[in-house]
């Protein structure tokens, strides 16, 4: 039965590192299909999201069937509902991505937007495909110095969000009202995408930590099971 | 035990919906707000915020330990673990309505937006509101029907999301950049309220519908039973 359920919790940990590589993938492409104005790509971002949203749906069956057959406890229970969760924001992660790519899609064969705004979204793009591989590693090494970086390039991106409205309001910049809507909107998206990278790396952070105080008590119990023995 | 176990699933669904209706209310009054550029709503709007982020991790404690100490199974496993994913569902959907306060707040003294795309805006805003409302109805009720007139709502959002870029788009109307901006945004945050309302109306129906599935299962079992007695 043990090592069954040791099994379940190995494949439960595999299928989201899968999916989190998968969400990577698709930020970084969907940020090469803006610079390139890349079509082909657009739409690889476009079908990944569908496997993205098939492994959340895997996960999510097999993390239920695990609480119902194994009742994991304490640190295995937590780890199971923060699987659960941590998937469905990957999945909302491949949303994002495919969101990208449906704007580099409609400008096809243009590429989106021009000048300094053009600059400053392949940037927030470059940042949030930097989000999007500290979440794969981290959900591979569990490197909480990872997690530090991820919040590092939120705040990168929180900023540079904020400058998309100063540049957009900035009427000596010759925008159309379509580059308009596609800068508020890729701001937004990448803006997001950071969030939830955030997101994740504060519940390993807490998956880690959590198990750090665990095993702190289980060794504190134990000194003092060892004091009443005296 | 049972008895125990009754009155934290009864308490899991009572705190479900106190959140339902506080994310309900915060889009009325958001709306509200949009109408009227009225500060203070947009103000409870963004306090009211901190109450449903506390609701859901209150929710999130409850469902957990539930979990751990109980080991539901079957509909009660998929119950808790509904809770849990509607009630951080509700938590954007307050993130939202907070949203939508912050634009209206951020204009003040004026209005945000005038002309066609403030009546768009308000007519999300309105349908948004009913959103809201027919969730927290289905959380206290599980009638299905309302569940379908959640999905619906949902269309015309999305119909709505659609023209509010062919207005933008418009040349004959006269807009400044920060009136596409929040049109953009507004829009985008209204359709996004609907969908997450979507995503719980189709929880809510699953476990309806889940639970029936499952008695109708009991019912065959006990008629087999009966059938081999013969």
């Amino acid at each position: 039965m043990r090592e069954i359920f040791r099994q379940e919790m190995q494949q439960l940990g595999d299928d989201l590192l899968k999916q989190g590589r998968e969400a990577a993938r698709s930020m970084e492409r969907a940020t090469q299909s803006l610079k390139d104005a890349n079509i082909a790509l657009a739409e690889q971002v476009i079908d990944a999201d569908k496997r993205i949203d098939a492994l959340e749906r895997n996960l999510d069956e097999m993390g239920i069937s695990v609480l119902a057959r194994q009742a994991p406890v304490a640190a295995d229970l937590r780890t199971v509902v923060s699987v659960l969760r941590i998937s469905s924001t990957l999945e909302r992660m491949g949303d994002l991505a495919r969101h990208v790519a449906y704007v580099a899609r409609g400008r096809y064969p243009e590429r989106v937007n021009s000048g300094p705004i053009y600059d400053l979204l392949v940037e927030m793009a470059e940042h949030a495909t930097v989000v999007g591989q500290r979440v794969a590693q981290l959900l591979d090494t569990h490197d909480l110095s990872l997690a530090e970086m991820i919040e590092e390039e939120d705040n990168v991106l929180d900023a540079l969000h904020h400058k998309s409205f100063s540049l957009i309001l900035d009427e000596s910049l010759d925008l159309s009202r379509q580059e308009i809507i596609d800068a508020v909107l890729l701001a937004r998206y990448m803006e997001r995408f950071g969030d939830h990278g955030v997101s994740i790396a504060r519940r390993i952070t807490f998956l880690v930590t959590g198990h750090i105080a665990e095993r702190d008590e289980t060794i504190r119990e134990i000194a003092e099971a060892a004091e009443e023995q005296r």
